[in-house]
């Protein structure tokens, strides 16, 4: 442990700052896997808002980078760690309390997505956001990257959750934003710029996050269709008329895939598969399977199943939650979080088919098609650098087709840093300049996750 | 007309920068109607995103303050004119188109809530946020203030309907932030930064607003409490179960003032009423309608009625929604507009009839009570001063005794340069202090809404 680190272990109590290398070995890798990755100099397991407080005065002091982890499964980069920065881990802050009069819930960073779940189901409310990975990735990642889910296309994302945060600055400041009001417009929309910014202008030490009553076990409708324009075209339709609370399409590539890993029946031919939702409230119900039934038929659709079983239901999301494992038997996996306007979303699948094919790489895709916001896995090769070189190329393809679609390059990832060299050509120079003057407002020093996007 | 201004004339077209005494009289006042009003030294009628760009660099080369106006029904005095200043007024840039398959409407800041509704229920959609004043008020003031309204409850207010914008910065750049698609995380959310920034960082010159599917006619249920604790009661138990699509107060003085204006029989010795309605889809209607009726009479309704009469509901919404024209005749209003976290809001209204027998003024309240943010309405005689100076003392304890209570001092209207002076007591320095720093980074010369709250 040099000086500098010694300093900051001193002020700290004993083990929350580690320097041995077989214990920081689990801050290096986030999901994403990527071999850029660096060895921090140390990691710090913050227990209390004073501690992060503590830690970034010291990084201030010594001009030190931070790069804040919650639960490490970003699929971007976003807490992969820096050579000579100190990681900021928050996983021993994770207390997670209830108001059920306020329908709130005030929460630590480290806290797992489905521990919130949880704690508000016991209550009788609910949390809705709900990332794939919402069993292992804590609601400071969630906040950090705006994360969405399957439920967004109904329930909004987090960002429409939260209400209130403490946060602490670059310079160690803990400032307070918002509270428990549901409604709050007093000065600048701080609380919203700070989601989604990726600890790079603060790191938030407690959320207060809304709470809705309890959802109704949803019916399920399973349609497959010929190919994925006809699936996409079907998406627009059932928009129309019906707020569906899920509206998940698996391409056939991701189907096979799936069916290998685990099969269940799922057709290998069909073009594309729509796993829609309804949790309309009561009698209601019936009318609105009804209709997005017919929206897949109108769409040709060439078999459409209903079930108003939950298990059943459950049984089909789980294997469009499963997609991500089970590329894993198929090699390594760029994912890919692209999002176009929803009626670009047959023009996107067609430019990701043409590009699978321009750089002989397998591209599973799976979407929250109701929110056009499609997650295409580029399977590569990890061991042949031929294989990874192409699977790159597809990659930054794929980010550039969304572009010249009017669309995004993340949907609800994060740039990270595998991203951020491609940000400022969707967003342009001058949002690219904002980003810059509000990042150096706020982190003068430029010590928050340094080689993110900003 | 001076030379500087003359500079700013021979760059526009002939009639978009007006000098007239009689003619700048109309770009004063907005509905603050506050004697503090000062007189500008020009109006800029912009009629494109060019025009906004010539006015903001003309005015940062001179040094001249910008105070951006929509429709002018600002209740904090947001758009105020202000000695010496342009006034950069948006109302000849109102053009609204619908894309259907988006479910967008791209919109100029000039175009009234009402007319997006209107080109958006014509194509079976719909735009949610709901201002009171939906019928008069801007498009883009109601993204500078991040309005609110009645069916908030359920639906959320403008930042979430917020996809995309251009925006004019301080020394004339145009930036695009966002657009059709719905889920982005490119970078940091600079486009909610700019919602409810009230025309303190940039000027919006085009919006891009979700639409959802037409909203169904709502059942109404309006039961009579024989105290506002017992009301507010309801609304916390409405809320545990029930989504109900609006959750509006009257208090006792409000219905008076209300049945005074236009006698409607609503019960003038209640304590208070409230105003509940459902609109969920097709049969489950009949179920959250009887839930919220059981909810009230739990909670001490002495008098409950629901209509499934779509007309009939809506006779009620005016009578709530008349409220503040209800009070004309009664004297001038100071429109108060504090919220507190739900199960505060017994508190808070407790609260404010001891404010009122302090300071012996009357104060009807009508609240967006689901949402706990209340528009407590101060009424005083302009022509004495004794009443103004008991007035504004009632005013500044409603905004401490709403912060006393985790409360805001503004839910939905907005700072303005009414509240500016009470924003730290709420918000506190270091968030005071976040504020001024994003400020000073995207207007450094402080060109903006000068005089407003940051």
């Amino acid at each position: 442990m040099d000086d500098v680190v010694k300093e900051l272990a001193d002020a700290l109590p004993a083990g929350v700052v580690v320097t041995d290398p077989a214990a920081l070995e689990k801050y290096r890798h986030d999901w994403t896997h990527d071999s850029s990755v660096g060895t921090p100099r140390a990691a710090v397991r913050a227990e209390s808002a004073e501690h992060v407080q503590e830690t970034l005065r010291w990084a201030t002091r010594h001009g030190i980078g931070v790069v804040p982890r919650g639960a490490g499964t970003s699929l971007s980069g976003g807490s992969m760690a820096v050579d000579g920065c100190v990681t900021l881990s928050l996983e021993r802050m994770r207390a997670v309390e209830i108001d059920t009069a306020a329908k709130v819930a005030v929460v630590e960073p480290g806290a797992l997505n489905v521990e919130v779940k949880k704690a508000a189901a016991a209550e009788d409310l609910w949390y809705p956001p709900d990332p794939s990975s919402f069993e292992i990735c804590s609601i400071g990642g969630n906040i950090a990257t705006n994360a969405g889910g399957l439920c967004c296309v109904k329930y909004g994302v987090t960002t429409d959750y939260v209400l209130g945060m403490d946060v602490v600055l670059a310079d160690g400041t803990l400032v307070t934003l918002g509270g428990k009001r549901v409604k709050d417009v007093a000065g600048l929309s701080l609380l919203k710029l700070f989601v989604g910014s990726e600890g790079t202008l603060g790191i938030v030490t407690k959320a207060v996050l809304r709470l809705v009553p309890a959802q109704q076990p949803a019916s399920t409708v399973i349609a497959i269709f010929p190919t994925v324009a006809d699936a996409a075209a079907a998406v627009i339709e059932i928009g129309r008329t019906v707020r569906a609370s899920m509206v998940e399409l698996m391409d056939r590539a991701s189907i096979n895939a799936v069916e290998d890993f685990r099969p269940m029946g799922l057709d290998r031919d069909a073009g594309a598969l729509l796993l829609v939702q309804s949790d309309a409230p009561g009698a209601s119900r019936e009318e609105e399977v009804a209709a997005i039934v017919a929206a897949c038929e109108l769409c040709g659709a060439k078999d459409v199943e209903a079930t108003d079983d939950p298990a059943e239901g459950e049984m089909f999301v789980q294997a469009r939650r499963v997609h991500f494992t089970a590329l894993e038997p198929r090699g390594a996996v760029l994912p890919e979080d692209v999002g176009v306007p929803v009626p670009q979303l047959p023009a996107l699948l067609a430019e990701i088919e043409a590009i699978a094919q321009r750089h002989q790489v397998e591209i599973p895709v799976v979407a929250h098609a109701g929110d056009g916001n499609t997650h295409p896995a580029i399977v590569y090769d990890a061991g042949d650098p031929e294989s990874e070189r192409r699977a790159r190329l597809a990659f930054d393809d794929v980010m550039h087709a969304a572009i010249a679609l009017g669309g995004t390059i993340t949907g609800e990832h994060g740039v990270g840093r595998l991203k951020a060299g491609c940000l400022e050509d969707q967003i342009g120079p001058a949002a690219m300049a904002l980003n810059r003057r509000v990042k150096a407002a706020l982190d003068p020093d430029g010590i928050l996750n340094p080689g993110s996007f900003v």
